[in-house]
C-alpha cells in the first residue's frame, strides 16, 4: 500500500524553522541548530542514526516540495536557479515543486527532475502518485506544504525528528491544521535528536462523519 | 543529589490545557483529553505504564504547584475549598502553593500537607528543599509554575508526555521561557502517549558566561 510520509526538523518548542529565513539562512537566524543533527558531530562523537538519514530521502517514489524548500527567491523564476543540491540533487527521482509561476521542467543529473506545478497540492500529489510507480511519496518540505497536506488528508504519516532546544520564535509546523489525532508507531532517540514516527488518523470529526 | 523536576502531558502541537479553563473543565474545553493516557482505557485496552504514574506524585521529598493548581478559586481564599484530591490528597507530603493572598497551612490525611506561600517560586524553592529532607522535589504544576521555575534556572528535569493530537489552541508550556536547551534522557512509548525525559542544560548565554 503506497503511503505518504514526511519527515520535519522540530524544536521542543515546536518550530520548524527560526525567524528571518533568507538564502543566507534557509533554517532562519539560528535555525541551523535544527537540522544540525543529521551532519557529523564537530566534537568527534557519535553521528545521526544513518538509517533515519536514508529515510529522508531515499525509499520514495516521488517527491512534493514547497517552492520555498526549492530556492530563496519568489515571484518569477530566476533560471539560472536549479536548486540548493547541485548537478546531482540526492532525490533520484521526480519531484514536484508547488509554485504560482509556470516553468519547464528541470532534469538534473542522477535522475532527479523537478517539475513545477501550479495547479496547486492536489494536482501535485496525483502527479506525484502517477510518477511513484507503486512506491511512496515524500512530502519533501517545508512546514508550509506539510501543513497543506496534513488540512487535505493526504498526509499518511508524520515524522517529527525533536531537537531538544527551545527556538522561541519562527514558523511552528501545525499551526492551523484543525483537529487531528495520531497513532505513534516508531520511537529511536539519540544524544542530539529523538524521532518520533506517527500515522495520521483522520480528525474526530471525520470519524464521526463516516461511523469509525 | 537532589534534582528538581517536573511532568507535564502535552499535545503534539505544544498545549498544556485547551480554552477556557474553569472549575467543570480544570484542562479546558476538550483538554480532559491531554490527561487521559493516566486512566484505564474505557474500551479495555492496556492501561497506562504504571511506572510513569508512579513517578508523577511518587518519589518526591516535597511539592509546589500553582495555586490554579490547587484550585479554581481566585483572588481572596474560599477557605472551604481544600483542592480537588478529597481528604487524603496523593501527595503524602509537604506540598508549596504559590499564591498572592495569605492563608493558614491546612493537613490533610494522609501525610499531605498545604502550605501556602505568598513570597514568590525562589522562596517556595527554599521552603522545599528544607522541608524534601535530601529527597527531590517535584514541580507539580500547572504549566505557568512550571515555566517560572525554568525561567529561573530551577528545574533540573522535565517529563514530557506527548499525546498524539492537536488542540489548536490554549495555553503553551514554552512561551517566553528563553534559550534552552536540553539533552534526551529517556525514552518510553505507548499507544496513546509518548513519554520523553529531558535534562535540562543551562541556555547558552550561560555557558558563555561561565566557560562551560
Amino acid at each position: 500500500m503506497t503511503k505518504t510520509f514526511c519527515h520535519q526538523s522540530i524544536s521542543l518548542d515546536g518550530y520548524t524553522a527560526a525567524p528571518k529565513q533568507n538564502a543566507d539562512n534557509p533554517f532562519g537566524e539560528g535555525g541551523m541548530r535544527l537540522p544540525e543533527w543529521m551532519f557529523s558531530d564537530p566534537d568527534g562523537q557519535a553521528g545521526p542514526d544513518q538509517s533515519v538519514v536514508d529515510e529522508i530521502v531515499g525509499g520514495a517514489g516521488a517527491f512534493i516540495m514547497g517552492r520555498n524548500m526549492f530556492g530563496p527567491g519568489r515571484g518569477a523564476w530566476d533560471e539560472t536557479w536549479q536548486g540548493w543540491w547541485g548537478d546531482d540533487p540526492p532525490y533520484h527521482g521526480p519531484v514536484f515543486v508547488l509554485t504560482h509561476h509556470p516553468r519547464e521542467p528541470l532534469t538534473m543529473q542522477g535522475g532527479t527532475t523537478f517539475t513545477f506545478v501550479t495547479e496547486g497540492p492536489e494536482a501535485a500529489y496525483e502527479l506525484a502518485t502517477s510518477a511513484a510507480g507503486g512506491k511512496d511519496i515524500s512530502i519533501a518540505g517545508g512546514a508550509n506544504t506539510i501543513r497543506q497536506y496534513l488540512r487535505l488528508g493526504l498526509l499518511d504519516e508524520l515524522n517529527l525528528h525533536i531537537v531538544p532546544i527551545t527556538l522561541g520564535a519562527g514558523e511552528r509546523l501545525f499551526d492551523d491544521v484543525g483537529d487531528l489525532r495520531f497513532e505513534p508507531t516508531q520511537v529511536r532517540t539519540a544524544p542530539a535528536v529523538t524521532h518520533l514516527r506517527y500515522r495520521v488518523i483522520r480528525s474526530r470529526q471525520d470519524e464521526s462523519a463516516t461511523g469509525h
